[in-house]
Protein backbone atom coordinates (compact mmCIF):
# COMPACT_ATOMS: atom_id res chain seq x y z
CA UNK A 1 0.00 0.00 0.00
CA UNK A 2 3.14 2.18 -0.04
CA UNK A 3 2.91 5.10 -2.90
CA UNK A 4 5.87 4.57 -6.00
CA UNK A 5 8.07 7.22 -6.12
CA UNK A 6 9.09 9.28 -9.06
CA UNK A 7 12.09 9.00 -10.88
CA UNK A 8 14.62 11.25 -10.66
CA UNK A 9 14.55 12.98 -13.68
CA UNK A 10 13.49 14.59 -15.39
CA UNK A 11 12.34 16.36 -11.90
CA UNK A 12 14.47 18.78 -9.40
CA UNK A 13 12.63 19.46 -6.09
CA UNK A 14 13.23 22.67 -4.86
CA UNK A 15 10.69 25.69 -3.84
CA UNK A 16 8.48 27.27 -6.69
CA UNK A 17 8.35 31.02 -6.13
CA UNK A 18 5.21 31.71 -4.32
CA UNK A 19 5.28 28.10 -2.22
CA UNK A 20 6.83 27.45 1.12
CA UNK A 21 7.79 23.85 0.66
CA UNK A 22 10.13 21.87 -2.06
CA UNK A 23 8.10 20.32 -5.33
CA UNK A 24 9.30 18.53 -8.17
CA UNK A 25 9.72 20.99 -10.83
CA UNK A 26 10.64 19.91 -14.66
CA UNK A 27 13.99 21.41 -15.00
CA UNK A 28 13.18 21.53 -18.77
CA UNK A 29 9.80 23.23 -19.09
CA UNK A 30 9.08 23.98 -15.02
CA UNK A 31 6.09 22.35 -14.64
CA UNK A 32 5.58 21.49 -10.94
CA UNK A 33 4.49 17.44 -10.69
CA UNK A 34 2.57 18.21 -6.99
CA UNK A 35 2.82 15.24 -5.02
CA UNK A 36 -0.54 14.84 -2.48
CA UNK A 37 -1.83 11.79 -0.21
CA UNK A 38 -3.51 9.09 -1.90
CA UNK A 39 -6.95 7.90 -0.60
CA UNK A 40 -7.31 4.21 0.38
CA UNK A 41 -10.87 2.81 -0.12
CA UNK A 42 -11.81 -0.01 1.35
CA UNK A 43 -15.18 -1.64 3.17
CA UNK A 44 -15.54 -3.87 5.92
CA UNK A 45 -18.07 -6.30 4.02
CA UNK A 46 -20.40 -8.93 5.93
CA UNK A 47 -23.21 -11.25 5.00
CA UNK A 48 -24.75 -12.46 8.15
CA UNK A 49 -22.62 -12.64 11.10
CA UNK A 50 -19.45 -13.04 8.89
CA UNK A 51 -16.89 -11.22 7.39
CA UNK A 52 -14.99 -11.32 4.03
CA UNK A 53 -11.79 -11.53 4.16
CA UNK A 54 -9.13 -11.67 1.23
CA UNK A 55 -5.55 -13.41 1.46
CA UNK A 56 -3.11 -11.09 -0.27
CA UNK A 57 -1.37 -12.95 -3.54
CA UNK A 58 0.52 -9.74 -3.51
CA UNK A 59 2.79 -7.58 -1.94
CA UNK A 60 3.65 -6.06 0.48
CA UNK A 61 2.23 -8.75 3.42
CA UNK A 62 1.30 -11.57 0.49
CA UNK A 63 -0.30 -13.79 2.44
CA UNK A 64 -1.60 -12.16 5.33
CA UNK A 65 -5.73 -11.23 5.54
CA UNK A 66 -7.06 -8.00 4.72
CA UNK A 67 -10.97 -6.52 4.15
CA UNK A 68 -11.29 -5.76 0.31
CA UNK A 69 -9.20 -2.20 -0.07
CA UNK A 70 -6.66 -0.25 -2.86
CA UNK A 71 -6.22 3.28 -3.95
CA UNK A 72 -8.70 4.82 -5.25
CA UNK A 73 -8.84 5.92 -9.15
CA UNK A 74 -9.81 8.76 -11.12
CA UNK A 75 -13.19 9.74 -11.72
CA UNK A 76 -15.05 7.81 -9.30
CA UNK A 77 -16.54 8.51 -5.80
CA UNK A 78 -14.82 7.02 -2.56
CA UNK A 79 -17.97 4.36 -2.15
CA UNK A 80 -17.76 3.27 -6.30
CA UNK A 81 -13.94 2.34 -5.52
CA UNK A 82 -14.74 0.49 -2.33
CA UNK A 83 -17.20 -1.26 -4.35
CA UNK A 84 -14.67 -2.17 -7.20
CA UNK A 85 -11.91 -3.38 -4.79
CA UNK A 86 -14.30 -5.63 -3.32
CA UNK A 87 -15.05 -6.88 -7.56
CA UNK A 88 -12.03 -7.04 -8.00
CA UNK A 89 -10.03 -8.55 -4.76
CA UNK A 90 -12.91 -10.74 -4.36
CA UNK A 91 -15.57 -11.40 -7.10
CA UNK A 92 -17.91 -9.69 -4.59
CA UNK A 93 -20.42 -7.33 -4.77
CA UNK A 94 -21.82 -5.33 -2.13
CA UNK A 95 -24.21 -2.54 -0.75
CA UNK A 96 -22.32 0.43 0.99
CA UNK A 97 -24.43 1.21 4.51
CA UNK A 98 -21.96 3.84 6.45
CA UNK A 99 -18.46 5.38 6.60
CA UNK A 100 -16.92 3.24 8.96
CA UNK A 101 -13.43 5.23 9.75
CA UNK A 102 -11.65 7.91 8.06
CA UNK A 103 -7.97 6.67 8.78
CA UNK A 104 -5.13 9.41 8.11
CA UNK A 105 -1.61 7.75 8.15
CA UNK A 106 0.68 10.50 7.85
CA UNK A 107 3.86 8.41 7.57
CA UNK A 108 2.98 7.32 4.19
CA UNK A 109 0.73 9.54 3.11
CA UNK A 110 -2.24 7.61 3.05
CA UNK A 111 -5.99 8.62 4.17
CA UNK A 112 -8.10 5.47 4.15
CA UNK A 113 -11.93 5.85 3.88
CA UNK A 114 -13.38 2.57 4.94
CA UNK A 115 -16.98 2.07 4.46
CA UNK A 116 -19.44 -0.61 6.10
CA UNK A 117 -20.64 -2.80 3.74
CA UNK A 118 -23.45 -5.75 3.11
CA UNK A 119 -22.68 -8.45 0.49
CA UNK A 120 -25.72 -8.38 -2.16
CA UNK A 121 -25.38 -11.85 -2.60
CA UNK A 122 -23.28 -14.75 -0.85
CA UNK A 123 -21.21 -15.09 -3.94
CA UNK A 124 -17.30 -14.56 -4.37
CA UNK A 125 -14.18 -15.86 -5.51
CA UNK A 126 -10.74 -14.60 -5.08
CA UNK A 127 -9.76 -12.03 -7.73
CA UNK A 128 -5.99 -12.02 -9.28
CA UNK A 129 -4.94 -9.89 -6.04
CA UNK A 130 -6.41 -12.89 -3.38
CA UNK A 131 -4.45 -16.36 -3.16
CA UNK A 132 -7.97 -16.93 -0.75
CA UNK A 133 -11.38 -15.41 -0.09
CA UNK A 134 -13.26 -16.37 2.71
CA UNK A 135 -16.41 -15.91 5.15
CA UNK A 136 -15.42 -15.52 8.66
CA UNK A 137 -17.11 -14.98 12.34
CA UNK A 138 -15.65 -12.35 14.32
CA UNK A 139 -14.36 -15.02 16.81
CA UNK A 140 -12.41 -17.22 13.71
CA UNK A 141 -10.71 -13.79 12.64
CA UNK A 142 -6.98 -14.73 12.34
CA UNK A 143 -5.45 -11.63 14.24
CA UNK A 144 -2.48 -12.48 14.38
CA UNK A 145 -2.49 -13.05 10.38
CA UNK A 146 -3.81 -9.55 9.47
CA UNK A 147 -2.07 -7.76 6.45
CA UNK A 148 -2.41 -4.48 8.39
CA UNK A 149 -3.00 -2.55 11.75
CA UNK A 150 -6.10 -0.79 9.56
CA UNK A 151 -7.26 -4.21 8.70
CA UNK A 152 -7.84 -4.93 12.56
CA UNK A 153 -8.58 -1.33 13.39
CA UNK A 154 -11.98 -1.67 10.68
CA UNK A 155 -13.02 -4.89 11.74
CA UNK A 156 -12.89 -3.74 15.68
CA UNK A 157 -14.65 -0.65 14.75
CA UNK A 158 -17.26 -2.19 12.89
CA UNK A 159 -18.16 -4.02 16.18
CA UNK A 160 -18.35 -1.62 18.12
CA UNK A 161 -21.10 0.04 16.00
CA UNK A 162 -22.62 -3.09 15.27
CA UNK A 163 -26.33 -2.40 14.76
CA UNK A 164 -26.00 1.30 14.99
CA UNK A 165 -27.34 3.00 12.02
CA UNK A 166 -25.75 6.54 12.54
CA UNK A 167 -22.67 7.18 14.06
CA UNK A 168 -19.32 9.51 13.18
CA UNK A 169 -16.55 7.40 11.17
CA UNK A 170 -13.42 6.48 13.75
CA UNK A 171 -10.58 7.58 13.46
CA UNK A 172 -6.81 5.78 14.02
CA UNK A 173 -7.11 4.80 17.82
CA UNK A 174 -5.53 6.98 19.99
CA UNK A 175 -1.52 6.37 20.25
CA UNK A 176 -1.39 3.47 17.94
CA UNK A 177 0.62 5.22 15.36
CA UNK A 178 3.08 5.86 18.29
CA UNK A 179 2.67 2.92 19.59
CA UNK A 180 3.55 0.94 16.13
CA UNK A 181 6.84 3.16 15.64
CA UNK A 182 7.82 2.23 19.10
CA UNK A 183 7.42 -1.25 18.46
CA UNK A 184 10.36 -0.61 15.76
CA UNK A 185 7.87 -2.43 13.11
CA UNK A 186 8.57 -1.44 9.82
CA UNK A 187 6.77 -4.32 8.14
CA UNK A 188 3.39 -2.26 7.56
CA UNK A 189 5.60 1.71 7.09
CA UNK A 190 2.38 3.39 9.58
CA UNK B 1 -9.12 23.53 -7.21
CA UNK B 2 -8.22 21.85 -10.63
CA UNK B 3 -5.62 19.44 -10.34
CA UNK B 4 -2.28 19.69 -12.26
CA UNK B 5 -1.77 17.62 -15.77
CA UNK B 6 1.45 15.96 -16.40
CA UNK B 7 3.57 16.81 -19.01
CA UNK B 8 3.52 14.70 -21.94
CA UNK B 9 7.32 13.64 -21.83
CA UNK B 10 9.11 11.43 -20.51
CA UNK B 11 5.46 9.62 -20.15
CA UNK B 12 3.42 7.26 -22.40
CA UNK B 13 0.04 6.62 -21.49
CA UNK B 14 -0.81 2.80 -21.81
CA UNK B 15 -1.92 -0.23 -20.01
CA UNK B 16 0.96 -1.85 -17.91
CA UNK B 17 1.20 -5.44 -17.47
CA UNK B 18 -1.16 -6.97 -15.60
CA UNK B 19 -3.45 -3.87 -14.89
CA UNK B 20 -6.87 -2.72 -16.52
CA UNK B 21 -6.64 0.98 -17.41
CA UNK B 22 -3.77 2.83 -18.85
CA UNK B 23 -1.03 4.71 -16.54
CA UNK B 24 1.43 6.66 -17.34
CA UNK B 25 4.20 5.11 -17.92
CA UNK B 26 8.11 6.21 -18.43
CA UNK B 27 9.66 5.65 -22.01
CA UNK B 28 13.04 5.32 -20.63
CA UNK B 29 12.57 3.22 -17.48
CA UNK B 30 9.43 1.89 -17.64
CA UNK B 31 8.62 3.46 -14.22
CA UNK B 32 4.38 3.94 -13.48
CA UNK B 33 3.31 7.75 -12.48
CA UNK B 34 0.13 6.68 -10.90
CA UNK B 35 -2.35 9.27 -10.80
CA UNK B 36 -5.01 9.40 -8.09
CA UNK B 37 -7.95 11.44 -6.72
CA UNK B 38 -6.35 14.42 -4.66
CA UNK B 39 -7.57 15.13 -1.05
CA UNK B 40 -9.01 18.63 -0.56
CA UNK B 41 -9.11 19.26 3.24
CA UNK B 42 -11.01 22.65 4.38
CA UNK B 43 -13.22 23.59 7.57
CA UNK B 44 -16.52 25.17 8.05
CA UNK B 45 -14.47 28.06 11.00
CA UNK B 46 -16.80 29.72 13.50
CA UNK B 47 -17.06 31.77 15.60
CA UNK B 48 -19.56 32.57 17.99
CA UNK B 49 -22.63 32.65 15.23
CA UNK B 50 -20.19 33.89 12.73
CA UNK B 51 -18.62 31.86 10.04
CA UNK B 52 -15.01 32.42 8.63
CA UNK B 53 -15.12 33.60 4.81
CA UNK B 54 -11.53 34.28 3.14
CA UNK B 55 -11.84 36.02 -0.46
CA UNK B 56 -10.11 34.36 -2.79
CA UNK B 57 -6.95 36.31 -3.90
CA UNK B 58 -5.93 33.77 -6.67
CA UNK B 59 -7.46 31.74 -9.62
CA UNK B 60 -9.89 29.96 -9.88
CA UNK B 61 -12.72 32.16 -8.37
CA UNK B 62 -10.56 34.71 -7.45
CA UNK B 63 -12.63 37.54 -5.63
CA UNK B 64 -15.24 34.81 -4.51
CA UNK B 65 -15.42 33.58 -1.14
CA UNK B 66 -14.85 30.25 0.56
CA UNK B 67 -14.20 28.78 3.93
CA UNK B 68 -10.33 27.80 4.36
CA UNK B 69 -9.53 24.73 2.45
CA UNK B 70 -6.86 23.23 0.15
CA UNK B 71 -4.78 20.53 -1.08
CA UNK B 72 -3.87 17.89 1.48
CA UNK B 73 0.05 17.63 1.86
CA UNK B 74 2.33 14.49 2.37
CA UNK B 75 3.03 13.36 5.84
CA UNK B 76 -0.14 15.35 7.35
CA UNK B 77 -3.44 13.95 8.83
CA UNK B 78 -6.75 15.43 7.43
CA UNK B 79 -7.60 17.54 10.36
CA UNK B 80 -3.73 18.86 10.42
CA UNK B 81 -4.16 19.67 6.89
CA UNK B 82 -7.54 21.80 7.27
CA UNK B 83 -6.03 23.79 10.11
CA UNK B 84 -2.93 24.16 8.35
CA UNK B 85 -5.59 25.79 5.51
CA UNK B 86 -6.89 28.28 8.30
CA UNK B 87 -3.77 29.36 9.49
CA UNK B 88 -2.43 30.12 5.78
CA UNK B 89 -5.20 31.59 4.17
CA UNK B 90 -6.98 33.16 7.32
CA UNK B 91 -3.98 33.10 9.72
CA UNK B 92 -6.63 31.88 11.68
CA UNK B 93 -6.19 28.89 14.73
CA UNK B 94 -9.14 26.77 14.72
CA UNK B 95 -10.04 23.30 16.96
CA UNK B 96 -11.72 20.78 15.21
CA UNK B 97 -15.05 19.45 16.72
CA UNK B 98 -15.91 17.12 14.02
CA UNK B 99 -15.88 16.09 10.42
CA UNK B 100 -18.88 17.68 8.67
CA UNK B 101 -18.65 16.02 5.17
CA UNK B 102 -16.63 14.25 2.61
CA UNK B 103 -17.62 15.22 -0.79
CA UNK B 104 -16.26 12.78 -3.62
CA UNK B 105 -16.43 14.84 -6.87
CA UNK B 106 -15.59 12.49 -9.51
CA UNK B 107 -15.19 14.91 -12.48
CA UNK B 108 -12.10 16.61 -11.16
CA UNK B 109 -11.11 13.49 -8.83
CA UNK B 110 -11.50 14.94 -5.45
CA UNK B 111 -12.24 14.14 -2.12
CA UNK B 112 -13.32 16.74 0.28
CA UNK B 113 -13.01 16.37 3.62
CA UNK B 114 -14.45 19.29 5.45
CA UNK B 115 -14.52 19.52 9.17
CA UNK B 116 -16.38 21.51 11.82
CA UNK B 117 -13.96 23.77 13.75
CA UNK B 118 -14.37 26.98 16.19
CA UNK B 119 -12.00 29.60 15.87
CA UNK B 120 -10.10 29.71 18.95
CA UNK B 121 -9.63 33.49 19.69
CA UNK B 122 -11.24 35.94 17.39
CA UNK B 123 -8.11 37.18 15.47
CA UNK B 124 -7.36 36.43 12.04
CA UNK B 125 -6.45 38.44 8.77
CA UNK B 126 -5.90 37.64 4.89
CA UNK B 127 -3.00 34.95 3.85
CA UNK B 128 -1.40 35.54 1.03
CA UNK B 129 -3.85 33.57 -1.17
CA UNK B 130 -6.52 35.76 0.56
CA UNK B 131 -7.66 39.43 -0.48
CA UNK B 132 -10.12 39.58 2.20
CA UNK B 133 -10.98 37.79 5.44
CA UNK B 134 -14.38 38.27 7.44
CA UNK B 135 -16.74 37.12 9.65
CA UNK B 136 -20.37 36.93 8.69
CA UNK B 137 -23.39 36.05 10.27
CA UNK B 138 -25.39 33.01 8.51
CA UNK B 139 -28.26 35.68 7.15
CA UNK B 140 -25.40 37.68 5.74
CA UNK B 141 -23.55 35.04 3.82
CA UNK B 142 -23.12 35.97 0.15
CA UNK B 143 -24.50 32.92 -1.61
CA UNK B 144 -23.91 34.32 -4.97
CA UNK B 145 -20.45 35.19 -4.32
CA UNK B 146 -19.19 31.37 -2.94
CA UNK B 147 -16.49 30.04 -5.00
CA UNK B 148 -17.52 26.89 -5.55
CA UNK B 149 -20.66 24.45 -5.05
CA UNK B 150 -18.65 22.29 -2.44
CA UNK B 151 -18.63 26.22 -0.05
CA UNK B 152 -22.63 26.46 -0.29
CA UNK B 153 -22.76 22.95 0.07
CA UNK B 154 -20.52 22.78 3.40
CA UNK B 155 -22.19 26.26 5.20
CA UNK B 156 -26.12 24.82 4.27
CA UNK B 157 -24.80 21.11 6.28
CA UNK B 158 -22.71 22.81 9.08
CA UNK B 159 -26.68 25.14 9.84
CA UNK B 160 -28.46 21.39 9.80
CA UNK B 161 -26.67 20.05 12.27
CA UNK B 162 -25.50 23.04 14.45
CA UNK B 163 -25.99 21.62 18.26
CA UNK B 164 -25.48 18.37 16.96
CA UNK B 165 -22.68 16.52 18.57
CA UNK B 166 -22.31 13.03 16.46
CA UNK B 167 -23.46 12.43 13.50
CA UNK B 168 -22.41 11.24 9.82
CA UNK B 169 -20.40 13.51 7.68
CA UNK B 170 -22.59 14.82 4.67
CA UNK B 171 -22.09 13.83 1.17
CA UNK B 172 -22.66 15.68 -2.32
CA UNK B 173 -26.47 16.31 -1.82
CA UNK B 174 -28.29 14.07 -4.20
CA UNK B 175 -28.57 15.30 -7.88
CA UNK B 176 -26.37 18.22 -7.18
CA UNK B 177 -23.58 16.87 -9.83
CA UNK B 178 -26.17 16.10 -12.58
CA UNK B 179 -27.64 19.39 -12.07
CA UNK B 180 -24.86 21.71 -12.45
CA UNK B 181 -23.67 19.53 -15.90
CA UNK B 182 -27.08 19.90 -16.88
CA UNK B 183 -27.26 23.67 -16.40
CA UNK B 184 -24.09 23.76 -18.64
CA UNK B 185 -21.61 25.44 -15.93
CA UNK B 186 -18.34 25.24 -16.55
CA UNK B 187 -17.07 27.67 -13.90
CA UNK B 188 -16.20 24.85 -11.34
CA UNK B 189 -15.33 22.42 -13.37
CA UNK B 190 -17.76 20.06 -11.03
Amino acid sequence: MSAPSLPDFPFDRKIPTGEDRERLVCRDCGFINYENPKVIVGAVCTWEDKFLLCKRAIPPRMGYWTMPAGYMELHETAEQGAAREAIEEANAHIAIDALLAVYSIPRISQVQLIYRAKLITPEFSPGPESLDVQLVRYDDIPWDSLAFPSVTWSLKHFKEVDGVSSFPPFQVPSGELDRLRESGSRKYDY
